[in-house]
């Protein structure tokens, strides 16, 4: 529902929160921060400048659902919040923006709720208790299909099953955290048998994350048309890869190490609220393509269970930022080129019996686009290592070198709407 | 360490512990339980009682770091008593072997400390953070392979490779929950496309779960000669699998609904201590198999990484409960038909730096044995659901029949020491 909370026309006192900035008013997304020596509190971005869940929970300005949110918000994970029913996230938001607007009579007590964003660390938003990966992004999983089985690319159940995976959740980081190039095992295609060392063919993954909002108990599906209602929000997420050792491991039960050294997340849910009005909706399928089983099939669903998302990813060598070069972009996508919606990624899983919890989080696969402009992967950008691509400096790269700094960013658009970012996504690799 | 604690001689006070109880005082298992309407608390397992931890740790007989361990478990989940050093767990079990031993003379108190386990509800000994899947079982692997490739059974890199994937930790259960049985996509072999119902090839899978005690960082992998110091302890645990889901889904990334719809483990932890008479030296690799690579290769572990354990698989469907009729015992098999040490699971998954957490689990893989006494599942026992087993009264299986109820046992047996048990793993099928 889009109501007063996405009007362009709100400006907030935060001047930093006007004009360009990925955290205007209309956007109020959520996290877990620590201002410099503080224990970890929930918290909301507003331009430059982080407003404190667990001081606004003290304050008699807010009130009902909305206080009850900032209750839940309040400790180092927002898994209570996220809990919560919907209407109590939208009460909150609804409330901080009012008292954020330009103009808002209680500016002087609200101020006391703010950090500068520079002065505070961020942690992960949420305690992931389960973490998926699914493979939703379709010219990906053609791109590469086509490496391994040139003649069949995508596998007879692609169309049919929203192909996921169950991955790691120890191992996921906010942003800024070092990579650090696992070890493994590998064999190269002409070896007699495998050798162990460092990854040589170490990748990244552009990706979406969906958090989970209210979960479902064990042997109790999500319907389809009930799906969005139990996604509290996105983040990005890079799930960097280690080509040489998944090729070699993950036959028959699929990635392992190739996968669980790390996967890197933005800090902040950008809410399901927040995205309303970038809502689309989902592709129509190329004609000869399966209809969804009717388990997946929501009308409302395909009118607008897509978004208008643009990511992009950018590669910074250390010679690049030695030389003051600027990162240069490799990659520009969309979250429209996703096969599944959300919600049908949230039913499918569900519709065993699993059981999702508040706080659990799932990948969409990696999102690459139907042409060379936004390929994922540089296993897809470089045609699995054999064209390298080129950088600024005269630098080639076919995989991640020590020291290369990729970064993925996703914004929101929409005609007539503010467009809203997703914070920085962004991992360093170390030898 | 062999030490008093496992002297066969010692007997307890609590008279039910002696004699042929899986809970003797050489055992004493670790686990979380409600008495009738109280809250969660940690709690050992002695004979048919169960001793209150948060009572211990309340006490001036308990002190040191026996204290801290009792302290460490009086809450709901033994996450913070797994994350001690294991000096900890193994003071505790010392200073209560005392305390329950015959003759001890604070019985009078130690008695105050004691439920019924009849009147008491298990919970998950631990929060499972994450939960991985390895396939160690070789002989499962050559038997599953061969239905598949018949002239390929084993893949390249089996045995190379501990193969292992990600579980999904939300659905895992203790013993006595219903197992509902999953819908989902399905395809059989000579459809043109696939249909969605309930799952016809429902089945176990006989394995060992390893619980993680103390974890590692993130980018700092578990040597393989400290690995079994990361262990506390072992459960017995059913990997319930949907086989025509599995079959449909599972490539490229491997298995999904077809397994997250539950786990069901046995409710205690069988501590790394209890089982110290019971180590034995891992089978030696049948000439021409390659030798485990270094970072997996230690002489300790293989004198000493594998364990006596026997294992056993009882049907009951509700025709022979109604009937009177006991259990029928379809499968017989023994921990020593892995093919890797659990030492060698926790090194390799961490070798590439994935972090593990107190309260992780690992299961085994379906252990089966190299003739067809103790096949591991019925996919294997009814060769792929062509051969029905038969069953008392006139009732024949190929896969599991709503009313089946499914248990495994345990029992570490060792020349000169007494045997102890894992306690029950059982789940009723529900339609």
């Amino acid at each position: 529902m889009i109501d007063e909370t996405h009007d362009p026309a709100r400006t907030s006192w935060v001047e930093s929160a006007n004009g360009s900035s990925e955290f205007p008013i209309q956007n109020l997304p959520l996290g877990s921060f620590s201002p410099n020596g503080g224990a970890p509190r929930g918290g909301v971005a507003i331009g430059e400048m982080i407003l404190d869940l667990s001081l606004a929970a003290r304050s008699a300005l807010l009130s009902g659902e909305a206080k009850a949110a900032a209750e839940a918000g309040a400790g180092g994970a927002l898994n209570p919040l996220l809990g919560l029913p919907g209407s109590a996230r939208r009460a909150l938001r609804r409330r901080l923006s009012e008292l954020l607007k330009d103009g808002a009579p209680d500016r002087a007590e609200v101020e006391t709720w703010l950090y500068p964003a520079s002065a505070c660390t961020l942690h992960m938003p949420a305690q992931v208790g389960d973490y998926t990966d699914f493979y939703a992004g379709i010219h990906h999983a053609l791109n590469v299909g086509r490496q391994f089985r040139p003649d069949n690319p995508l596998l007879p159940n692609y169309k049919h099953v929203p192909i996921g995976y169950h991955g790691r959740a120890s191992s996921i980081r906010v942003s800024g955290a070092g990579v650090r190039r696992p070890s493994g095992q590998k064999k190269s295609p002409d070896a007699e048998t495998p050798s162990f060392g460092p990854s040589a063919r170490l990748d990244l993954e552009l990706e979406l994350g969906i958090w989970i909002g209210q979960g479902n108990d064990l042997g109790a599906p999500i319907p389809i048309g009930q799906a969005r209602g139990h996604i509290a929000g996105f983040c990005l997420l890079n799930d960097w890869s280690a080509r040489d050792l998944q090729a070699w491991e993950y036959q028959p039960l699929g990635p392992f190490l190739a996968k669980n050294f790390m996967t890197t997340i933005s800090p902040w849910i950008v809410t399901a609220e927040a995205l309303e009005p970038f809502r689309i909706a989902q592709p129509p399928r190329p004609g000869g393509d399966p209809a969804p089983m009717p388990y997946l099939w929501d009308e409302a669903d395909q009118a607008g269970g897509a978004y208008g998302l643009d990511l992009e990813v950018f590669l910074s060598t250390r010679a690049m930022r030695e030389a003051g070069t600027a990162p240069v972009r490799i990659s520009r996508s969309a979250a429209r080129h996703l096969y599944w919606t959300a919600a049908q990624m949230v039913t499918h899983h569900t519709v065993g019996g699993c059981d999702l919890n508040p706080g659990d989080l799932l990948g969409t696969g990696t999102i690459s686009t139907p042409d060379d402009s936004g390929l994922g992967s540089l296993l897809e950008l470089t045609r699995g290592g054999s064209a390298p691509i080129s950088l600024p400096g005269g630098e080639t790269r076919t995989f991640l070198q020590d020291g290369d700094e990729l970064s993925i960013a996703g914004h929101a658009r929409a005609e007539g709407f503010a467009t809203i970012g997703f914070g920085p996504c962004t991992g360093v690799v170390v030898g």
